[in-house]
């Protein structure tokens, strides 16, 4: 049997352009004489569709779609995945499905068992487990059919009481494929690549694993489709961060080879725990968080989640402050490589602190790089702020005030310019500062998108030097600088927190690994330091509420993956 | 057996002082000569905990509160709730659990096994629901224990597999008991009662369920705990949006009486349908949303809401920008009401398109409630930035950019002021204005927490209304004039927008209902405006997404209970 594989990126709730999507694929296929086409999870709407699925309507044009798609199945087998309608008495009303249309009808249909809740992940809010697992007969094979996460059941504790292929296999399929929408983070993604040839050597099939491309708000689908024969060898592995097709021929899946590959990991690694990121020695925190491979997917994803985001939300040009500093430096190249330099404008916004090397060196970037960008000094609009306030502040010394109104300042004056000329504010804090509320709400912490949110500053200058590899893009002063906010006299960024070697080092056992004071103090960080810190990023929980979406690269980033309550007092 | 019940407030993750009022309440128990006392669900750690629940140190300080709390019941039974840990080889890692304390042990441990995960919930993220059922023996009782949703699972279509009471009245109990953290919404109070009559006379045993109360950032807990014979009759109801304490003896709770009271709604109403806001004819939307009874009710919520979120935030003042429009002024109203006047501050920001009366309202408005406010012209600052961006805007018309720059001015001022003296910013953005995007993000969509956000503007009027119904509190002219948001001149509301008894209608029926656009043009509203005014709701989602938390007085409030993708393309 002649097998298509299409790794494509959706838009959520676009009907219209996912269903040509399809059919182009398909009409594709049937020239390249398939059998049968495998598209991935929730293809027909999008993956998340998230509580759109709540609406009869949407469930509607879904059915519709797939009307559409039948039409163009007389002689050839296509598999896509969307949502199901649960006709029994109770449970939730959905299930998450696969359809295989053939001869312009519906031939079968299945439910996913195991449904993802956690992180970023909802699918226990919408849809019902299946009841029962059945192969899927198409043309003299039967088809053992899951959908993502139903395969990601293994270990001696897993999450979910039931594994479906333990149940498929006992039926005597002959090949399994699997339907996915699995997201990338650098943590992570090896895994997904185990995880399938775990199934194949442990049921002894072949499995073509079929998962979607493209970014849908944060997070970013990676492609990275694969077919495995049942021995445990990769036969085709499709691009990555891109839309790809493949064709693999069922019959080269059976190797003759005796021997049977090894998985380098255990079955065992595989336990629910491996949903969590995955260094647990602290000493190796920071080397691994700055390892160039996971730099590399960072800043391939990046580039992704930016260009995605305008494509789909129909916008062309970003805007950014530049204030001479790393992050913003780090946001402006990958914008500009994402968007085109000419699509990318840089504000500098100097003020009565800024140093006149910040201006010097954000200017500098900016001819590298060759974007446009314009110099708008603040200091008349801070004074006739402080001017209307003058009566309120009443001679009270300089404080936290003063530095967020310049903050503020510029962050209106980004928002005039990007309503002006419709342009969309990119947001360049890190994820060290998001951490620590080491920012100013409607200040710094403006922008419609995060770029580096979800990146410890430790990778922040990682990922410059990434970019700086073949020639000096970002000059190297701002690399090389002590970081400052540059909102007072002589501020650096030490004043307020630790070494951020350190700060990275405890946050990432925090937020990644959730272990609790006693186990970080533990490793030989000062008690009085960690609390410091742990309190700092539980009480600055209201002002991530309010930040923007954060391009999701690791295990557990800000945003819909960590929900966190605003009014608590743990370690606070 | 007498049995009492403690209704609390309890602070997300404060375990000291959670324990604290625990044991305080068993001591009052203790000398009222109760064999029991039965508390809330997760009271021992505050409901909603979120993620918190992910940090093994968090469950570990849950366990250490209950050992405590042990040492109190050498002679006296205690229900709390709290997880409890999945020793099993599968599923989650935690139970949503009840214990019963007794004689200094853990004498029984019952696992929920609705869990609730639709709306504001998000248990199946954390929970797995219970493997098997018991009665918990004391005291000669056979008691059915269950937690919250585990009784809300009726009707012909129910939305979980499993119903535990039906399993548990097999087993022959003398009473039931719930521990709940049910939440308050305007729609959905009467069903609470309702609910637990309708299980009482299902099974015909009596009931004590036992609810929280107060407010956890977004989520009103409003308490109402009852008590019911076997018969359906309220023997017990404690109070609304407070803490309360009761106490009964449970012989009293096996009526004599032949005759069964009946429940004026049939256990079909229950369906999981029941769980979406309620009316569905077109004509009656707003004359339900407008209701004396809900107005009354969201009153008492919103200044809980307030007040709760200052206390447990530790902050004790606010501040408001007050424009002279009903928004900001029934805000300023609730605030004072929940604060003391003397801890909110109102400050009036005119600029060139501000009306006379606009501030002489605002003024008379804090001379009427007595609170401190300030005058700032923003005029001044508006021209600094204009001449910034001289160049920048090249003499282009005024736009949407010269408008949210005055919003954004302001936004400025009142956080400066709140920054400089410890204020938080209460915003007075409405959910008509939220649902359309009408409103500049980080202007007058900024401040710590959203009073009005869930609350339609009709249903401002109404609570203008009723605060002014036996004073003149809000100046009348505030509620007559014709809204505006005073941006440029001679700018209203309508120019924008529909009719408010229009748009309002449209809202409900997408929001609340979850109507597509077929539907609510088939009540009598033309196409286009409903094709409108939904891509409005749709693309400005990001907007929201950046929203500090709504106070939830709604069955569908934005915020955490409301979850949409951001890049997608559905009626947009």
């Amino acid at each position: 049997m002649q097998i298509a594989i299409a790794q494509q990126n959706y838009h959520i709730g676009n009907f219209e352009q996912n269903t040509q999507k399809i059919i182009e694929a398909i009409q594709w296929a049937k020239e390249q004489k398939a059998d049968l086409i495998v598209f991935s999870e929730l293809c027909i709407c999008g993956y998340p569709p998230r509580d759109f699925l709540e609406f009869q309507d949407f469930i509607d044009q879904c059915f519709r779609a797939i009307d559409k798609i039948k039409e163009h199945t007389s002689d050839i087998g296509v598999l896509v995945g969307a949502p199901d309608r649960n006709k029994r008495r109770e449970g939730k009303d959905l299930f998450n499905a696969a359809f295989l249309l053939h001869e312009k009808e519906i031939k079968a249909v299945v439910h996913k068992t195991c449904l993802p809740t956690y992180d970023i992940f909802d699918e226990d809010r919408y849809f019902e487990p299946a009841y029962d697992w059945h192969l899927v007969p198409f043309k003299g094979k039967q088809l053992a059919i899951t959908i993502c996460e139903d395969i990601w059941n293994l270990g001696d504790n897993p999450l979910y009481r039931t594994c479906p292929m333990d149940i498929l296999v006992e039926k005597k399929p002959d090949i399994m494929i699997n339907l996915s929408a699995s997201p990338f983070d650098y943590d992570h993604d090896d895994d997904r690549k185990e995880m399938v040839r775990l199934n194949v050597l442990k049921y002894s099939l072949p499995m073509i694993y079929c998962n979607a491309t493209g970014s849908q708000t944060e997070v970013i689908f990676d492609g990275g489709s694969l077919v495995f024969d049942n021995k445990g060898n990769v036969v085709t592995e499709l691009k990555y961060f891109e839309e790809d097709y493949a064709m693999v021929d069922s019959q080269n899946l059976y190797s003759p080879d005796t021997s049977q590959h090894n998985s380098h990991l255990d079955e065992k690694e595989f336990d629910k725990e491996m949903r969590v990121s995955k260094v647990n020695d602290p000493d190796k925190i920071i080397d691994y968080l700055v390892q160039e491979r996971n730099i590399r997917e960072i800043h391939a994803a990046l580039v992704l989640g930016i260009r995605d985001y305008f494509n789909k939300m129909g916008f062309t040009k970003a805007i950014i402050g530049s204030s001479g500093g790393i992050d913003s430096a780090v946001t402006l190249v990958l914008a500009c490589e994402a968007l085109g330099n000419e699509n990318v404008k840089a504000v500098l916004m100097p003020s009565q602190f800024s140093t006149s090397h910040s201006v010097d060196d954000a200017e500098q970037l900016s001819i590298h790089l060759n974007n446009p960008y314009s110099i708008i000094p603040i200091k008349n609009i801070y004074e006739a702020f402080m001017e209307a306030l003058k009566t309120e502040f009443n001679n009270l010394p300089f404080s936290v005030a003063e530095e967020n109104l310049q903050s503020r300042t510029r962050g209106n004056l980004l928002m005039a310019i990007a309503n002006k000329f419709e342009f969309i504010l990119l947001n360049t804090s890190n994820k060290s500062e998001l951490a620590t509320g080491y920012g100013t709400l409607y200040g710094d912490m403006a922008g419609g998108l995060s770029v580096l949110g979800d990146v410890y500053k430790m990778q922040v200058y990682a990922l410059a030097r990434y970019i700086n590899r073949d020639q000096e893009i970002i000059p190297v002063n701002i690399i090389e600088k002590a970081p400052s906010a540059e909102l007072r006299p002589d501020q650096k960024d030490i004043d307020s927190l630790p070494e951020y070697a350190v700060l990275d080092k405890i946050l990432y056992q925090y937020i990644e690994r959730r272990k609790g004071p006693d186990e970080i103090a533990g490793t030989g960080i000062d008690m009085s330091l960690v609390k410091r810190v742990l309190k700092m990023v539980n009480t600055n929980e209201y002002k991530r509420n309010q930040f923007c979406p954060v391009i999701r690269v690791s295990n557990k980033a800000f945003g819909i993956g960590r929900r966190m309550p605003i009014v608590a007092k743990y370690l606070g």
